[in-house]
């Protein structure tokens, strides 16, 4: 059961994979992943989402309380409006199926109401970021639902540039947020995505305690290993994964309008106390 | 390909199951999930840990920034103090692996300062948000990967009880935060966990825009089904899911300490811009 594999030389390049690691067609399934952003136009079917939904839903829930819902966009029109509003990303307006997924408090305000009882405790940062993380879950169950179904995805944290105008077209209720978009669709074969690779275990994985000086060799390693990634990809990056990643973070001008997000949330509702 | 499935009918009861879903081997997998909170002693392998990470790894990151780190924890006493933060919640002691998932802006933060360059990007909730989403993303692979070797799994939302001990606790520099954590061991087959049910898809999955009457049917249907749950399990939960879920809503005094988050989020130096 444990070896190296393909999947793990891709992931990490060859000098960086770890040497002993238990598979499963599951796991080989998982390192396979790359982001797809070419599609065909074929449609996803009724059959291919209700099995992400199901697969979504099987992921954890904190307290089972279900807070996160999601928006399936096929509409053509919804869809270029989507795309202009995550920066012009043409893959949003191609990909036959978008995926909207919420932070969603406005069901359980609903239903206290309903049921005339209290609910301040989703006045609360706490309660905001639950259904951040119960929606994150859910989506990365879907996305990897549907690449076992063949279908290619993309994450699209751009739905984030402007959340007041989203939720104005999916008519989303006070409280309820679009923590990011997701194309689906299938991988378009004359375009084909890499497999993109990723730090050495020991800069993201620590043992007992948290070291900083222990991240350095592998940053060193992983800037040449994204390095030849960007070459091989004949990628026009200059620089390295550092100085990239740091520019990606130098200041509010840098974050594609999502410096303002806290504004946006209060106008959409969230008292974030 | 498209089927229902004893998985499918254990997720949604026998009456509110989709009828046509597109089934894979890896969407079965997930659909089976379960939370586990009773474990044998036996340990979790290197093997296995380097498996569930380099599943976790595989996870999109937004812009390939990685901003999420994990620290392992196997020492007795780490757990039991972990365990004693998160309310004395005795699987955190007993699992012989605890998963501590982190949104980490203190990576990016070094390797900017190593480069003189600016980060003040990282002053913006936005940037906490990517971290807890990259996170979230990460963990919910590491447990697909975990299941898929026979390993059980829960997420331990109790981590975030109290931050602050936490972080003290795992040597967490600034700007690094346990949004949760995850026990991970063999289940104990004396004491097996149940699939729990879930919503119907139309609760949570809306058709190009978000609807919120459409939901009622399904969250009624769910109150149902959930009562069987309980008492299948002879669980002694009092009032429906509903009434269960606005409970734990009510106000700070239900949110077990995390009303104070933005509080202990700024004493451990994220802004929050």
């Amino acid at each position: 059961m444990s070896s190296t594999s393909p999947a793990l030389t891709a992931r990490y390049g060859a000098h960086a994979a770890p040497a002993d690691v238990a598979l499963t067609p599951l796991i080989e399934q998982l390192l396979a992943h790359r982001s797809v952003r070419a599609f065909l136009p074929d449609p996803v079917s009724d059959a291919q989402l209700a099995a992400m939904i199901a697969a979504a839903q099987s992921a954890a829930s904190s307290s089972n309380l279900n807070v996160w819902s999601v928006v399936a966009v096929r509409d053509a029109g919804t869809r270029a409006r989507l795309a202009e509003f995550a920066g012009g990303q043409a893959h949003v307006r191609d990909a036959p199926l978008q995926l909207v997924w919420l932070a969603d408090l406005a069901r359980l305000r609903r239903i206290a109401a309903q049921l005339g009882r209290p609910s301040a405790g989703l006045d609360y940062t706490e309660m905001f970021l639950t259904g951040v993380i119960d929606a994150a879950l859910a989506a990365q169950n879907a996305a990897a639902a549907a690449e076992s179904l063949g279908l290619g995805t993309v994450y699209i944290g751009g739905m984030r540039n402007h959340p007041q105008e989203v939720a104005a077209l999916l008519a989303l209720p006070p409280e309820v947020f679009a923590v990011f978009g997701m194309c689906v669709g299938t991988p378009d074969p004359a375009r084909p995505a890499a497999v993109k690779p990723r730090p050495p275990q020991s800069v993201v994985l620590h043992h007992e305690r948290y070291r900083e000086d222990a991240q350095d060799a592998g940053i060193e390693a992983y800037n040449a290993a994204m390095a030849r990634f960007y070459d091989a990809q004949k990628m026009n990056v200059h620089g390295s994964w550092a100085v990239h990643s740091a520019k990606r973070v130098a200041g509010p001008e840098s974050l594609s309008g999502r410096d303002r997000l806290v504004e946006a949330l209060h106008a959409l509702g969230f008292k974030l106390s």
